[in-house]
């Protein structure tokens, strides 16, 4: 008799995205000629920049003639896209070699399946709020009890991030073994100062930690002397996994390509307690489970390093952070206490003292027409809070909030 | 401190492919003049037809104009690609609505990951030889022991598939809990009739198990009345997954796209007993821990099932099942017992009398410089078998077949 993974059973019943997408639907029939603006689902709006695109059709060209056709790949991803992204993070300062990138078809998937490498007596660290994808497959993979009132699942250690921390993450109250971390943050918008990283490196090592870095909006940073990677950071190859993605930094969120870091430094323990290194693991785990990324789509994302691509993802970053700027001093102009958006795509506002994170949401959408995302739905710690996503088209952002200025649509 | 997870440990060092490539890669140092034919691992070598590489680059040109630009898709592919999966199965006498289809890149990554959404109490059952997939994923996702001496894994239940029993598995003679089947099988390349195919719904309908059955050499099917899919049978969608892939069909090993059917009917228990849909479980999975395949690459396998992308694929098929004839009857004629090869792309033969697997593959790399595959290395029932894959250009299958007949390159 086939049994279910039962800790299926343990997830909350609605995910975030889709019961906004019902609330909205429900919105849309009441009110047909309502113009809905949504700035709640962080996706992007802008084309493939065209060196992308003609990477892409060029790949796929390849694949069509007999003398340039390409079957299996390597696992990893191909070399021209390795070195390419090795010499990325050389530009940055931080030092990663090409056999260290693994290449994959979204970080969604690599922050969940990195997971499969550990044992399940790892006690996992996440802030709150967090990206739900953290916590959701712990949950499927055995790492947790079932969630109490507040939403929040016994055996996950949560690390709040409010308004009161700057939402800047304590050390924990007690010990942890697989530590996520995202900067620039989703949802708060907020990015860890080269300080803050470092007392997580130095905890990491102090305890045997290992971080798992989620730097997929590195490319949103603007302020100089930030941290882009950890590994800009002493100590962070001995302790650190890094994730990257080029859904927001070069449009990529339908085209799907991303890349992970396991520097060949990394360790952790069996269970005879001897160190074995993480990067064999992957390596591993990926060369049996994953089939390699499509070709033309590494081409594409190769394209994202050419001078040219380059050019052309910067500018759409700029006009992403242009929409932010708008949303944060709107905002701000129509009273609202706001947070992140400074180097980062998303904005975090306070919601009306006596509003619930939900509340606002209703609130936001019957009276402006204006989706955003309820801070609740990424944590205990998110409510009274709320998410507006930068990735919107000009003019709809500042109608959005000229909406939110004036109080109705 | 962080701890792996210990069952990657019992994964034996050598992986078949990689100890293929090593042996190779040393006999070419020694006879760099050497030319080399590899019938080993199953990769195509011919070019995408030209309606399917169309058909890419409208898509990707698509994602490079504002009007026509999509970013996240459904994680479970678009429409347009499942009606047209649906309509195809429908075209094969088998009932598959389009929304029990789901998108991935690869049935390598789903006939692992399908394990996730059942709990480690099922008992799995494998055949004898096998695509080592199934067998290493179970391995790492702690459902087994630590191999013995042969290889194999306690905790697994191994169904032999031998000449003796015309590669046809038997009845298991134990409970068993979840089966995985492959026809045509890789690597025997025998067909399940639909008898013998009949014989495991019932006995999984009985038992309340679950046959994962990969079907992703179903369009090498030549001869009439053989199933190409588990559910042009009676009861099948009470009781079987099936995985179908573009890699082999259409040329896609590089392009990778893949899809798997979870029926409506499907359920499993779960800890309390009760029947729980799998179609909603794998959808949490998939839509928690992936994003869709890329844009561009469900564009393009959705121009497969066009009549002209059809009628391509066919034309490849019948040039991959020609190179299968002209193995069978050569290396027939060569005094081997050939056995697989009329309705897959292998061909499995049995090696000459005192020899082992891999002493045949280093005699027919050395004497005849002709790769192919030992079949040990898909389990103790493979030892004294070896496979040669039919997806090679002509010329090249022709000299290996000659070479082969001489004895000598």
């Amino acid at each position: 008799m086939a049994k279910i993974n039962s800790n299926y059973q343990k997830l909350q019943a609605g995910y975030l995205f889709p019961e906004i997408g019902k609330r909205v639907r429900a919105f849309s029939e009441k009110h047909p000629s309502a113009k809905v603006i949504r700035l709640g689902i962080g996706d992007v709006v802008l084309p493939l920049p065209a060196p992308i695109v003609d990477a892409l059709k060029a790949g796929a060209d390849e694949l069509g003639k007999r003398e340039s056709f390409r079957g299996y790949g390597p696992e990893q991803g191909y070399d021209f896209l390795l070195e390419a992204v090795a010499a990325h993070y050389a530009s940055q300062g931080a030092k990663v070699a090409a056999d260290e990138v693994f290449v994959s078809d979204g970080s969604k998937c690599d922050t969940s399946n990195i997971q499969e490498i550990f044992g399940l007596d790892n006690v996992v660290a996440v802030t709150d709020p967090v990206y739900p994808v953290y916590v959701d497959t712990s949950v499927m993979g055995g790492r947790t009890g079932v969630a109490d009132a507040s939403g929040r699942f016994p055996g996950l250690v949560y690390l709040p991030c409010t308004a009161d921390n700057g939402f800047d993450p304590h050390l924990p109250p007690l010990p942890v073994d697989l530590i996520y971390l995202c900067s620039p943050n989703n949802p708060t918008g907020a990015v860890m100062s080269r300080a803050s990283l470092q007392k997580w490196i130095d905890y990491a090592r102090a305890h045997e930690a290992i971080i798992l870095f989620d730097a997929a909006y590195e490319a949103f940073i603007r302020e100089p002397g930030l941290p882009h990677s950890i590994y800009e950071l002493p100590g962070a190859r001995e302790c650190a996994v890094e994730f990257r993605s080029f859904s927001k930094t070069a449009g990529f969120t339908g085209t799907r390509c991303a890349t992970t870091v396991v520097p060949k430094e990394l360790a952790a323990r069996n269970d005879k307690g001897e160190k074995v290194a993480l990067h064999g693991l992957w390596n591993r785990r990926q060369t049996t489970k994953f089939n390699g990324v499509s070709y033309p789509i590494q081409r594409a994302a190769a394209a994202v390093f050419s001078p040219t691509g380059r050019k052309a993802v910067d500018a759409n970053i700029a006009y992403y952070m242009q929409n932010a700027d708008i949303i944060r001093a709107g905002l701000e102009k129509a009273g609202f206490s706001v947070y992140g958006g400074t180097n980062a795509p998303y904005i975090w506002i306070k919601v009306p003292a006596g509003l619930t994170s939900w509340q606002f949401f209703d609130k936001l959408l019957g009276e402006c027409h204006v989706v955003g995302t309820p801070g609740s739905g990424f944590g205990s710690c998110g409510e009274g809070y709320f998410r507006l996503s930068a990735f919107g088209l000009r003019e709809n952002v500042e109608e959005a909030v000229a909406r939110i200025g004036r109080g109705r649509a």
